[in-house]
């Protein structure tokens, strides 16, 4: 069999390895290189005389891209990464064809094809740089008491979704300057007493500075497709989640318009991501650091020709180092085996980050549950606020909603026009006026 | 006279200043302060007792608010902050009314109403956790040898633009493909062939990923009008600027198609401030981290009922000390007179930074000049490269731009999506096919 060279930091998982059992295929690869794991945390693989490689098995498990794991038509990850956090691997072993096969605890069954074990070994120099970033944060943040939140936010609340009625979009004036200044503080707000017709949404974008066009359009319908370009249009239910992580600018804000609600199920759930961060950097300050040092992948090719990818930490700050948003979304995330780690297995911390910030944005005491109605429009932030549903029955009922993405910033420009406009104020510029400096020089 | 309260610190603006030159409007104005220039660099304000103000003659200069440096109708800046630095005070005075006005050394007399003067002092306590982030920035970015470029960059050409057939984007396929790849590495091409309708740049945007719209709308003309909301629409020269970094998410691409260029002067201007931002770098290492931690405010107010803003720093980088973007916009930005300083008069290596990079922007080696020509398209990434436009006299013939925004990211996702047809591929997700890993796994 061929010789597995690997440099003397070993342990790591090299691109050596995956070419040498893609190269071994057939009955030499036994002999090649074993598989064991022992205490069950990690995977090791190893020839006769030493160690290839160490692999979390959270992180193989959150990997595997088998059909139970992965939905076919979108190949996005049903498997819930920060759930299976506690999983260990009861078996390893490498078969003939040099594939890595794992048994888990959750009593799933998993196979990594060499050619996988090789592109994930890209990146398999220790980042001395990433290491050096986290713990510089980690002190600035220290420094100044933890990281900001946005001066104008206020809690979202737990029991109810803020409420406003759907009047106030098309009366403008104050009322509306009044609603747009609990939307922007609170991050979420239903409207309610809309028809449901495709023109509320329409109007709704017309009324707040323009849609934010994707590649989902304008405008979008959520139900459940046959043909799929998303979970979303399946009945599945979704975790909660970021919308479009893998866009290289993210959409602010959604506005979710529901036309028909006949389904079982299919409850609409709101949590607040920047209310979990902060409490990550309480429990636990270096792991909020390495999320917002280590940028991941997340990836979208749901559409024959639109293959979309962007790089973003998971929690993403402002050079002040306040809170600019949370990414997450476990359907497209691409996680990274580091080979450095902030102890441990390689690239264990990070994982055990992400979960822990999963675990406080699954917490169920801070979860808004409600029935969005016919006639209802939610409209929520996106980089703070993730969103989610629960799973809903398609053959018991329809459920329809009508959506689209829209500009924080012109949102809040329409604000303050509305603010400047009840009190009879220009509000396009005319001369330095600064006996009220209130947009220039705030 | 009111006593003036300062605090220990003093030589800092304070907004008690402000407040105490407004309350003493008339003629006890005088006696409440003086104002000198010894040295010129910078204007003090004194009481009997003690200095009130130190105020650098850099940012006086740069943010006066006369008629002749700013544009009346769009409050846009005209005089040039970087080549302002330096300009010094020859006179300073308090006047009855308790304003303050300065004679500079370009001939050029200002005049700060007081309450200029307090609005000016909002941030006055020292920020000593941004001169923390600053040095820890230095330092990481010293480890890795400075700050990256993006992977695929090369770069632009100075010569002449990248150009190319407009037929590329009708005919699509690998040769689209070539020309968005050269795109992308050299931030800017000219496509030539096109006619000179209103429909080239819609087929433009409809073959690259959509139009990325904003207040402008989803497309625009650039031409000098009687009522201009933005510089952009008059006849005067246009210094190298991004277009609208007062957004929060900032369009990554524009494009201009030329359907008239019968005026004298108007050429088109293009340079690269990575390149800029690169060379600011080697000479000045903390000048570019001052840049790179410490955001401003950038505002547009050019038509009724939209009033935007956002903040950010002049040199933008990922988490990986990547380059993102440079955002520069003499016309819109405001400056911050900073209380703390990297040494000297307060907020003066903020000044002196911007003021650096400016120069290595404007280097009259770093130009790429051209005449763009009626049926031309010229596409740039708005993040990487800096562009402008000579003046040009619209009583000499007409000048008549057509164009929108696009998105980066689906730019990319064309490029990939083409390149998969082109080897017969699928480009929407099917299966798990490890032999081909270039867009999941790179």
């Amino acid at each position: 069999p061929e010789v597995v060279e690997v440099g003397e930091g070993g342990g790591m998982l090299t691109r050596q390895l995956g070419r040498a059992l893609a190269a071994g295929r057939g009955p030499a690869a036994r002999g090649l290189a074993t598989a064991s794991c022992a205490g069950g945390e990690s995977v090791t693989i190893r020839n006769d005389s030493s160690e290839l490689a160490n692999l979390s098995a959270h992180f193989l498990r959150a990997e595997c891209y088998c059909p139970e794991c992965r939905h076919g038509a979108t190949n996005q990850r049903l498997v819930d990464i920060a759930a299976s956090a506690g999983v260990t691997a009861h078996s390893a072993a490498i078969a003939e064809d040099g594939s890595l096969k794992v048994a888990f605890s959750d009593g799933h069954a998993s196979t990594f094809a060499p050619r996988w074990l090789e592109l994930h070994s890209r990146s398999s120099e220790p980042d001395g740089s990433r290491l050096r970033r986290i713990s510089s944060l980690a002190e600035c943040l220290e420094a100044q008491g933890g990281p900001a939140l946005p001066e104008s936010q206020r809690p979202l609340p737990l029991d109810a979704p803020p409420r406003a009625p759907w009047a106030a979009i098309e009366e403008g004036g104050s009322q509306l300057a009044g609603v747009l200044r609990n939307f922007r503080r609170h991050g979420a707000v239903v409207l309610e007493g809309a028809a449901t017709g495709d023109d509320v949404i329409e109007r709704l974008a017309q009324a707040l500075g323009g849609e934010r066009a994707t590649h989902y359009g304008a405008r979008f319908h959520v139900l459940s497709k046959q043909q799929p370009d998303s979970l979303a249009n399946t009945g599945h239910a979704l975790g909660y989640h970021t919308d479009l992580p893998y866009r290289a600018e993210v959409p602010s804000v959604q506005a979710l318009h529901c036309q028909q609600s006949d389904a079982e199920g299919g409850l609409s759930l709101l949590t607040d991501g920047f209310a979990a961060a902060e409490q990550l950097y309480k429990d636990d300050p270096m792991a909020f650091a390495e999320l917002a040092c280590t940028p991941l992948s997340f990836c979208w090719q749901g559409r024959e020709g639109v293959l979309l990818r962007a790089q973003r930490p998971v929690i993403e700050l402002c050079q002040n180092l306040t809170l600019r948003a949370v990414n997450f979304d476990n359907r497209n995330v691409r996680l990274r085996l580091l080979p450095e780690s902030l102890g441990g297995v390689a690239g264990k911390s990070l994982l055990e980050a992400y979960s822990a910030l999963g675990a406080r944005i699954d917490a169920p005491e801070k979860t808004l549950k409600f029935r969005l109605e016919p006639g209802e429009v939610m409209m929520f932030h996106n980089r703070r606020l993730l969103h989610g549903r629960t799973a809903f029955d398609a053959s018991s009922g329809a459920r329809k909603l009508h959506g689209c993405y829209l500009d924080m910033d012109m949102i809040e420009s329409t604000e303050r026009a509305l603010e400047l406009q009840a009190e009879g104020a220009m509000t396009r510029f005319d001369a330095p006026d600064f006996a009220r400096g209130s947009f220039w020089d705030a």
